[in-house]
């Protein structure tokens, strides 16, 4: 299916479709880091989302999407985490059977929320890289839907649906700005933005650590790299996604990079002046505008903040 | 003045007094806290406030009301940090002059918050507890007002503007549960949640280890104890109000105590699951729901997460 079938009525239906399980998430800004940043910052808050992160957006909208006779062979997924827990939501909700494939390191918080929903965990070595044979040979041996962290117009248009709520909250924005791991969260909402308010400037952020995107966009095509060591254990995806990457090229005017100590400052940062728990991964965008990443011109920005489960071991040590 | 005249008229007018420096902070729900309590809570986050606190309330309250003539000469609050961040912000709004008499080991946080508005800060030794001399001796010298942190009809009134939002929004709660240092939140909040449901029940909560006030009602009367070593540094008042006791007395059905355990597990159950930062003082009313300590027959909670002021090295060693 080429991406251009992925429309803002797929996402419209997508925010009809899961209205029943996910949130509609705040919008909070901060005094102090508008001052520091020099813009204004608009802030959706997806690590109050179901699940603590935009994740159940995308795989509730593509489970509500799977025929029933199908889905009552349950269904299959592999993450370091985030999609894990929204996958295992979404089928408790439908009543379906889930089984997730999950690294062994993945945090604990992730872990315990994805087996507390009455998921089956499967675990693999996330340096052998195999995750994708593996909840493949489950999907074959059980009749389990495979439902994909990213690169599916299903999960696409659901992740979209953040951005959607943040436009129609707050119209007048000059950009948006996204973490990148597979590129489903900055493909629907770069969708959604563009169709709301087509004037907006569009920017992906990636960890220094796991510049995959940012190296595509350089070679005009999908770069592969080693797994990568960032501390946002959300976007260590090797490569950008087959129907992503195009969406992305099209739309986001630039990727930008942030070091692993910004991230950590902007955790910090945000826990201690906007009193809120945001997991590294959900601070990458955060961090672009708190550390000045944004071309001039630029004074309204919408900032997703894309989850919050981190574990308090974790968060101690920064 | 006798408490009788703080009357719901009152916290009504502050209400619109303050309302170009406090925020209207926003409602959250847990569904984590309500499976884990057995209850609803409904938690009105003042850990979003201006200042980290709801102690802008009444700080905003007191100095907006005070005569311009004698406003030019300053004012003058001993705190051992909110309410001394609160005194800061409001004076600064009004172009006041502020001094600020507070612990030396008080919260860097806090310190910092203050110090930022241009306030200037005078130190004490929290366990000589001559706080209140020093304070006056300033007012003295200088002219300056002293704003008082719970003991003044003009903070209660502004304090009490917390659970009027709090009952606007969830009109129909069966109890709110409000943390007791002073007394100053708790006797404002009852006024606004008797006028507004006069059916709700109210519940004070302390540490254990800074029980004065649940001692003076035991005692029908106001008892004194030896400053508190508890970890909620903004309820180590060691008795409670001359002018807050009566009201609360008047309106309080129990006052029920929490462990420092229960106030530790608490931060991080809110930090995990909620994904908000709050300080210890502002989780003492959310441990009394997680650990059950209401009586039965409560099936709606209001719960005022009083502030989120702390340091990050103090959560971290949680």
């Amino acid at each position: 299916m080429p991406d251009t079938e992925i429309t803002f009525e797929n996402i419209r239906a997508a925010a009809e479709r899961i209205r029943p399980i996910a949130k509609r998430t705040p919008v909070m800004t901060s005094h102090s880091i508008d001052v520091r940043s020099g813009v204004t910052a608009f802030f959706k808050c997806e690590n109050f989302q179901k699940g603590g992160a935009f994740k159940i957006r995308g795989a509730s909208n593509f489970i509500l999407s799977i025929p029933k006779e199908k889905l009552s062979k349950g269904v299959v997924a592999h993450s370091s985490g985030n999609h894990a827990q929204a996958v295992a939501i979404a089928a408790e909700f439908v009543g379906a059977p889930a089984t997730l494939v999950m690294p062994e390191d993945a945090p604990r918080a992730k872990l315990e929320g994805t087996r507390a929903r009455g998921a089956k965990i499967v675990y693999y070595d996330r340096f052998a890289g195999n995750r994708e044979e593996i909840s493949a040979r489950i999907a074959e041996e059980t009749g389990a839907t495979m439902v994909p962290p990213y690169d599916h117009p299903w999960t696409i248009a659901g992740q979209g649906t953040a951005a959607k709520e943040l436009l129609e909250e707050v119209p007048d924005l000059d950009a948006l700005v996204v973490c990148v791991g597979g590129g489903g969260l900055m493909a629907g909402s770069s969708i959604a933005a563009r169709h709301l308010r087509p004037s907006i400037r569009l920017f992906g952020i990636e960890p220094e650590l796991a510049n995959d995107t940012y190296l595509s966009f350089a070679a005009g095509e999908r770069v592969k790299i080693d797994t990568p060591p960032t501390i946002a254990d959300g976007l260590r995806s090797t490569s950008p996604g087959a129907l992503t990457f195009p969406i992305l090229k099209r739309n986001v005017e630039e990727m930008l990079l942030v070091s692993e100590d910004e991230i950590r400052e902007t955790v910090k940062f945000l826990m201690m002046r906007m009193k809120i728990v945001v997991e590294p991964s959900g601070a990458v965008s955060a961090a672009a505008v708190l550390f000045k990443k944004l071309p001039p011109g630029i004074r309204r920005v919408g900032v997703i903040l894309s989850g919050g489960n981190v574990d308090y071991e974790n968060l101690a040590g920064l």
